[in-house]
């Protein structure tokens, strides 16, 4: 294949940012527009023009999937229609690259993973550009090398992702229970999400969080999230979260037995390693008071990260055979697992066993959903994301 | 009263401490140490030669309470003493200053503060020695003056009171319910529960704690905690501590609507300050993402804090009219509510609210202290504490 055949499905704020990467600044080798769909028709004819795209255009995906324009899609709608969408695409023969979150509840996302495993041959990759990150790429690599020792804590307080109420008025169905299922855990901290149990090498098995809807914002879903949670291993942590802090903070450090990494702002990275390992420390030292000696070294000063551009790029190659795909879609449950743990935890109020109980939490979910907001039309409106994320 | 007669009750670690700046270090002006009791009395014999003491040695505090030796007392028990001790100490016409925590449990702490309210003429202080630094001191001053807007969140990671199986094998008190009547949170995290409700100046309403028992030590009591917390303007917080991470952290940052402040180690203090109020800029900002503008100071690259010694100076002091008392100990009961609340959440497995049911918690310390170590025989063993607060 010597250029792969992109359709856009979803030409808002995200679709955009694709387009420009691909089409607009040829950022992507191999890779061409190749056709655009959106269900409102009127908003996808002015963001052609806007872009100067001459390409194909579908009032629906399942137009697009049908017409043989196109070789894979890239998944950009709300967020309910990302495993339904990519579900069609894998039957219509499409590779996916769908948007962050994997999808809203976890049966959904299952679902999704199940019609994968029946299309090895199709490749299915998730946006997730932060895996690019150096930082974290780095604690991964340490941590899977047994730098740290045995995990004891996690904590990460990622409170950065400040948006003001305009932002959610930008778009009806925003921070909606029917529109987008969730709030700042479905739409900004997916990546953290995402990121945690990927850096960890684990998944917690018990969370439970204290979720706030509406605190800071004029809307129905969270903008307020601190969970606790466990791991397999007897080791816990925190994870921080809200669209509320200005300024916020993004720490994330994660301590072993024998030293502790933290990383500030995506950027900074520091080791702290210990002599000795602390558990032998603890049972072998004599002495009442002491500690293990440990020394400090700045890893990284400031992490390089090529985010989408580099997802893209290897969505592209591992189509065309030339890279194997570095952010497989399958693992997006891990994330939206870790979602829906936390607001069920906040729905049942109290402690919650993971993986959860996918029925129990589209039930609750769907209780929200009858009591939510009506979808109202869209405005159309589109936002410029770049260097949101 | 040109020197006030100081009684020690209590001569083990902490007091060896108090002892050696007071008696053999002369550093607090207007105080000598005029008798010193402790129920082993072959230790307190090796003690006083230790330190070259000659003043009177007693073998329970009532004998030197009733010796007409002393005018004040410093209480440096195991904590179950200190309210009782403190209570026969003004019964008997003496000033007090007790050692943190001012007691195990709420019930017997209000009991002492109702004793001192019919004392209003005795000097009543608590060592809250890091009341003294001069970063937490400043983040309660502009705190106060209304330099952040309304608190939003409050977060410590205090993980930095790493303790090795030897130290709590030191003391056969230690870390049991019956001897010290819990762990981490009533022997080395008092100091943050005293400090954080007196710097952002409220006490939480209600309170989650995920509390883990003998999780890093061969001990009965909490050796790690993670609590989640609501204050009653709806600011939320974490708290994590523990002796079991090494090396820990030491991490304090309070965000309100006009800035945030973070304290790391408890020397660097840094003031993010926001150009507009968030919560304005919220109502009022249009451009979809945005934020506001921010200004990040160093307010204080090392901060000081005299410690120990300024609390006995200002305790000689106020005994001696020549200053106002700093560390009110009737404020003791602030950070054994936030310790209470935080085990007996853990206990009955839910957010409890604030102020806990006094009755309620004794009971379920009691059926601990049923259940736990008998009190075994003291080695008379002393540890150097020096540096370890």
């Amino acid at each position: 294949m010597e250029q792969v055949r992109i359709g856009i499905v979803g030409f808002g704020d995200q679709g955009s940012a694709y387009v420009k990467h691909i089409h607009q600044e040829k950022q992507v080798e191999g890779a061409v527009i190749a056709a655009v769909c959106d269900v409102n028709t009127q908003k996808l004819a002015a963001q052609c023009e806007k872009f100067g795209l001459s390409c194909p255009q579908f009032p629906s995906h399942e137009a697009m999937f049908k017409s043989s324009e196109v070789d894979a899609v890239i998944i950009t709608t709300p967020h309910y229609f990302h495993p339904p969408i990519a579900i069609d695409a894998m039957k219509a023969g499409l590779h996916v690259l769908s948007d962050k979150p994997a999808g809203v509840y976890t049966k959904q996302v299952k679902e999704m993973n199940a019609e994968a495993a029946k299309h090895p041959d199709l490749i299915f990759g998730m946006m997730f550009n932060q895996r690019t990150n150096e930082a974290y790429r780095k604690m991964r690599a340490m941590i899977a090398d047994g730098d740290l020792g045995q995990i004891k804590r996690v904590n990460w307080i990622i409170t950065d992702w400040y948006r003001s109420q305009s932002y959610y008025d930008s778009g009806a169905w925003r921070a909606t229970w029917r529109g987008e299922g969730g709030g700042v855990l479905f739409n900004q901290a997916p990546h953290q999400l995402d990121l945690l149990p990927w850096i960890v090498g684990m998944m917690p098995v018990k969370m439970q969080a204290h979720c706030h809807f509406g605190k800071w914002h004029n809307i129905e879903t969270e903008d307020d999230v601190t969970a606790y949670m466990e791991f397999p291993n007897g080791a816990t942590g925190v994870f921080v979260t809200t669209t509320g802090d200005f300024p916020g903070t993004n720490r994330l450090e994660i301590l072993g037995t024998k030293g502790k990494l933290v990383c500030e702002n995506g950027s900074r990275l520091v080791f702290f390693e210990n002599e000795v390992d602390e558990r032998e420390f603890n049972r072998t030292y004599k002495g009442g008071f002491g500690t293990p000696k440990t020394t400090e070294t700045v890893l990284i000063e400031k992490a390089e990260a090529k985010q989408h551009v580099a997802i893209l790029q290897n969505y592209a190659d591992a189509i065309r055979g030339l890279a194997p795909l570095q952010v497989p879609g399958t693992e997006g449950i891990n994330g939206v697992e870790m979602m829906d743990a936390m607001l069920l935890s906040e729905w049942l109020g109290k402690k919650v066993d993971m993986p959860i109980d996918d029925d129990l939490y589209l039930a609750e979910l769907d209780k929200r959903r009858a009591a939510g907001k009506p979808l109202a039309e869209e405005s159309g409106a589109v936002l410029d994301t770049a260097g949101t994320y």
